[in-house]
């Protein structure tokens, strides 16, 4: 079979995109050999032309001059790995204009100018790729959009930031505070300098933004999607909600009830132990697709890293440049924002279990109080444990597990139980997810 | 966007058969919304047009005449779901010949004759689509060959038959015998009245076989595989395999070494209690594939079921009608058999661990009898554990670790135990395969 060559401009020579100009490089021969197709750099673009990188590029290949690339008829596929929004839609756009199909792993990009985006490669008869911008490595957009197309997916429960979950992991297994956790998640790599966008469960809802608009067939926009992160989260916390079995996690959560409601958040979630994705540990990602035909199907790997990102980021070039990627795109219709905006279900209408810790003073009535605003609140208990440990101000800790209740209710609940004597702090509060764990 | 009509030819009535029948009747309307694509059955063809099925097909549909689906020119898809190699055989070749590509999930057909129908394929310009042939709704054929396209695979650890693993984890949980999991697995219906294939690990070696040619791009024969079955195995070596920290599989592993050597192997394996795989409990599957791009990815589902298998058929019809599965089946060069031969690795020349259970009479020097054996076969213990259980003639089971060692070594080992005096009975011989977790 006769090769033919693919010459790619890559814009972006920071980690992915050493990662991504290293594969192309060094795995072209095999690539050839497995696909027929010649993979060859035409030109990397970066404002930063001096420093070293871990792949040496051919001389001539590295420009800080974004109009080579776009300018440049030859090259058939632009690989966006600057990052950011501003100059990544930019480039994008000018990408598309010029009729390049356009590859990339910017999920913040996706999760905010998506829609626009999307938009402009249609206009100009071209596509956009992005397996790599959710759950690195993981093949998750092309298994939603492929794999599982005959399905109608009703929910996606997904562990979607690797840095949330080293974090919360070692805070669960080596009992350390969250801020001793984060530094070891510095240290490692794993967090940036600013830990914000991750911490805050902003990537994760960038990544569920992606996922539930490719799953779900509607444009979806950042706000409509709930999202509170792991910043306030306690090891003590952690502890009481293991002895009562369940495993903290930062889940980003995606779905559809059976009216075609769609519920989108991102949250600390604590689920069973034993259930897969509590056993998804350190730097690793997973994701839990439910589908009608297929029942329960979970995908699991690095979601993040310089080679795990970069082997997305040339599946897709391999992908697009067989003409594959133009097809899934060109064929998957996202339905108008305006169509869904009645579907969407806000938190508060959500019924979901909680997780309640309050620090009560230690005196006779106490149960009676608490226990009695949930009852007003319609909030029904289905465990609690009142623990020995002493807090501050002589109080104790009271661990109540909930029924479903209306979230609304929960949070009128909260407000109430704050206001009571017998209540030394402001209660903490985490949502139990039951995942519907597909079994026989 | 206009709808394009793909007219379907289904050729077997079967469990699986009416599962996909039912998804093209039923979804027509939401995968034509999603894909742009109206699925139409045009003939059903089975030898049976009288029993009652899940699914209830327009007047007139089902016919026992092949003629009629190879004959009609506007059927652009032949699903063959007849099972079996004979008929099956003949029907693909048939449906390439009248120019329709063909979407299967016949494991035993392809992992036996594919090379000889991909290759009909070629010639008729058509292709052959199998994403339902391994591990049923689990779409990790197009995972392999497009997700993973940028990865070199080093090596794939399988779990790809749910009547083994059910009963395997009967015998582990609920301490039922190998018989007794066996009739539990036949009341539920995931083992067939005969479950020679399922538990002999031949229908393992299919799939195995499907896999590692796409992964490692070779034409693979199913005599490259070593096969051992669950047959044999005894729930006491899977309680004394566990309180060393094992936990049995049935595993299909294919390697890739430094030298390119392919090794081919489905046995029982003992892996660590914590690893991944071991968590995969009932009829579900797993594949975990490692790539130096991508490092560990796992996929988990329902390897087999009415449903769940059809999900992956209907994914495969959307993805030959879009044209995506004609790009991936053209561009996917299988090096022919005759350039693997050298390469692949015969189990004799296998390096692995092994568990062993000798049954040893309770004499003084005992201990120094085998473990002279197996020094004298420069076998190496890695731990040992005689139980104080008695077996048969007032013996004592040994159970004893290895460190790696070349499985000829063993073989021969274990004969030269055989012949001991104080050893009751023939040796049991486990490999332990240390599947190497991605963590950090």
């Amino acid at each position: 079979m006769a090769e033919r060559i693919v010459r790619i401009g890559l814009a972006g020579f920071g980690t992915v995109g050493s990662g991504v100009a290293k594969l192309i490089i060094e795995d072209a021969d095999s690539i050839a050999a497995k696909t027929g197709l010649r993979l060859e750099l035409a030109c990397v673009v970066d404002i930063d032309t001096t420093s070293s990188r871990p792949i040496k590029l051919p001389e001539g290949l590295l420009t800080d001059d974004m109009s080579k690339l776009l300018s440049d008829d030859t090259i058939q596929i632009g690989v966006e790995m600057i990052g950011g929004t501003d100059a990544a839609r930019q480039v994008q756009l000018k990408m598309l204009e010029a009729g390049k199909d356009v590859v990339t792993a910017n999920k913040a990009l996706l999760a905010e100018h998506g829609n626009e985006l999307y938009r402009a490669a249609h206009q100009n008869n071209r596509c956009i790729a992005f397996e790599a911008s959710c759950a690195g490595g993981i093949p998750i957009v092309s298994a939603i959009r492929t794999g599982l197309a005959a399905n109608n997916i009703t929910s996606i429960y997904g562990i979607v930031n690797g840095t949330c979950n080293y974090i919360l992991s070692n805070m669960t297994s080596k009992n350390q505070d969250f801020a001793e956790a984060l530094a070891k998640s510095q240290e490692k790599g794993y967090a940036e300098a600013d830990p914000t966008l991750d911490i805050s469960g902003g990537d994760s809802a960038h990544k569920l933004a992606i996922l539930a608009s490719i799953a779900f067939g509607y444009e979806i926009s950042l706000d409509d999607i709930f999202v509170e992160g792991i910043e306030g989260i306690s090891k003590d916390d952690i502890r009481y909600g293991g002895e009562m079995g369940y495993c903290l996690k930062l889940l980003a959560i995606g779905q559809k009830d059976s009216q075609n409601r769609i519920s989108l958040r991102v949250h600390p979630s604590f689920i069973a132990t034993d259930s897969s994705l509590a056993r998804v540990e350190g730097p690793f990602n997973a994701v839990s697709i439910f589908g009608d035909a297929v029942g329960q199907v979970m995908f699991y790997g690095r979601g993040a890293g310089m080679m795990p990102t970069a082997s997305a980021v040339v599946a897709d070039i391999i992908d697009v440049a067989l003409g594959n990627s133009a097809t899934s795109f060109g064929h998957s219709n996202l339905r108008p924002r305006s169509e869904t905006a009645p579907l969407i279900e806000k938190i508060d209408n959500l019924v979901s279990r909680s997780y309640i810790r309050i620090m009560c003073r230690d005196h006779a009535g106490v149960v009676a109080q608490w226990s009695r605003v949930l009852a007003d609140h319609d909030v029904s208990i289905s465990g609690a444990i009142q623990h020995e440990d002493t807090g501050p101000d002589n109080t104790v800790p009271v661990v109540i597990a909930t029924h479903p209740a209306r979230q609304q209710n929960v949070a009128a609940a909260l407000q109430d139980m704050e206001k009571l004597d017998v209540i030394g702090a402001k209660p903490v509060c985490i949502r139990i997810v039951d995942i519907p764990e597909d079994k026989d």
